[in-house]
């Protein structure tokens, strides 16, 4: 199935002609990424009201925006602002990303567009994001179903007696196995007390029978990242270990089942705070609740944003709970899924019942 | 050796006091590190002309940047922006980091700083992190050595016959066997007509015997970025293929050599791109010839920016002329060295021959 860039940049136009912009000027690179194709690490796009986009790359990226941006006109030029400034010499009102251009660039642009009103478009292309087209929710999938066979390979151990860091290159040259084309983020391999830091960097400590393991990794396929976390045990279980885990592991199962369309995020929020709250562990989860996923980890909507917002059908998100107790370990479980009109289409399948592992 | 972070803030407050600002806020994260060594991934601080500081992060955070920033004092909010607005009540003129904060972030800042005067900070870290200390250049050394460690041991070889991927993946867990805490980016490997493009994703393409094989890659260690870059024949070269590599070669051992106290950037550009216009391959060299290198991989200096610099003693350079032949195959031949008041400081110590491998 071909992306259908061109789709994407109508649905734009749409919406700044609805705003009276008459042209919106894109610098985000991963939203460049988005409304034509374009990977480089150097580029802007500029959308006029009827659909039609410039793209600007400098010449290290001729070919590959060619290749990769067939159906948009593509200038180069190093100064990507200028060139663009210089294209919408017509344009009566230019919207331009004020979230993510730097107060410099701003400044410049206003400068060199000497006489246009320069207006914001706010999060417009995010805002186009959260709904995944098709090509977009086979990526996730793909890149969800690489990350799980991935962990069940490693699952199968031995893990007592390799280090943290060990552990974390071993999964992701798994994903790489299994097809990932990069690793979403920073694996998170976090044993025994380090369990209980919600974002902790591997160490060269060694696992040992009687830790918790939490494992937060994800590959990365075509562009689309996936998210997982699972907390097993090395040996048997300790009660506390098991208090923990279960509670985390009800609240997540109560998220999951919520992400559904026309709920309202602060919903969701509060089900799952209000489970590990009767579960008497509220206090130790310090963290937000989940996000959206796609062409970045983290993305809008966000679970506990107090801009409260409505889930729609094919949004991509995490739900990923944690109950983290300082000193002695920290349980995480994390799926990313898809919101759909019934029950959530999950795309990190793998079991969420406490493994006892050697 | 202790990082003295507290002497990086003492000459960002020395510079803020001969501009006539009260506080600087760095929020560059890369900058926030430079100065109180939290590496988290949000975060913000402020210097005051006097040199105290205050480190602001979100609750994930808490423990590690106390644990790494032990010597400032350390808010936890997970408005950044607003928690120090709130401790700069008293400050006449704030600089803040123009470059790097977004428009939205901007408007926000001076909204809630109402009646204080927000300034630019310009690139005032970035000046400072150009001249490395010890501590820095120590950590880029080891960045250098993990990375052409893994170098050797990869062109033992077998290459012909392996997809660039599978050799791209190799020499990353080869970083890490010897001791890289990350990749420093994404790592190239270009075979055959592939090298020609100057930036090019490893693909399933398989290498053959008669390919150019450009490889591109580093290292990080303990945040600092090692880069690299050489280009090896498979089989027995070619007449062309020793051509242009003898020419970049040549341009790029006088590049390395012109890298010396009180010479401008520009210079080194110019003696660099005459050597490879004598040998008729100018047409072919499409990139910048090189960047400062420290805690990110691209950083001040960039030796062919339209505004030359002075080369300071201590600063880390990469030197990487290329000639691109598209369609046929292309050179690349890059070395990170330090800026001293005579021969460089060569970080990346490897062959720069031509090699003929299997």
């Amino acid at each position: 199935m071909a992306v259908e860039h061109d789709a994407r940049r109508g649905r734009l136009a749409a919406m700044i002609r609805a705003r009276g912009i008459a042209t919106a000027l894109v610098t985000d690179l991963v939203n460049v990424r988005y409304l034509t194709g374009f990977t480089g690490s150097n580029g802007a796009v500029g959308v006029a009201a009827d659909g039609t986009a410039v793209l600007v790359t400098d010449g290290r990226y001729q070919d590959q925006a060619r290749a990769e941006a067939p159906d948009v006109q593509i200038e180069v030029d190093r100064d990507l602002l200028g060139t663009l400034s210089a294209r919408l010499g017509g344009a009566t009102r230019v919207g331009v990303e004020t979230h993510a251009l730097s107060v410099d660039e701003h400044e410049r642009l206003v400068s060199a567009l000497d006489g246009v009103e320069v207006a914001s478009l706010r999060r417009a292309v995010e805002e186009l994001r959260v709904v995944k087209d098709e090509v977009e929710l086979d990526a996730l999938r793909v890149a969800c179903r690489v990350s799980t066979e991935a962990l069940a390979g490693l699952l199968e151990g031995p893990l007592v007696g390799r280090t943290e860091r060990a552990v974390a290159r071993d999964l992701e040259w798994r994903m790489y196995e299994a097809g990932a084309e990069a690793i979403a983020f920073d694996t998170i391999v976090a044993s025994g007390p380090n369990s209980a830091i919600p974002h902790h960097d591997p160490t060269e400590r060694v696992l040992e029978t009687g830790d918790l393991l939490k494992i937060d990794f994800g590959a990365r396929v075509d562009g689309y990242h996936a998210d997982c976390t699972r907390t097993v045990v090395l040996g048997r279980a300790d009660a506390w270990q098991r208090e923990i885990h279960d509670a985390v592991r009800e609240a997540q199962a109560l998220g999951v089942e919520g992400c559904r369309e026309g709920r309202q995020t602060d919903e969701v929020d509060a089900d799952v705070r209000g489970s590990l709250a009767d579960a008497g562990w509220l206090e130790h989860f310090t963290t937000g609740l989940g996000h959206g996923v796609g062409l970045r980890i983290h993305e809008d909507p966000f679970l506990s944003s107090p801009s409260p917002a409505r889930l729609d059908r094919r949004t991509a998100l995490t739900v990923e709970p944690g109950i983290y107790v300082p000193g002695r370990g920290g349980v995480r479980i994390e799926d990313t899924l898809v919101v759909t009109d019934g029950q959530p289409e999950l795309l990190t399948v793998a079991t969420t019942e406490l493994l006892e592992l050697a």
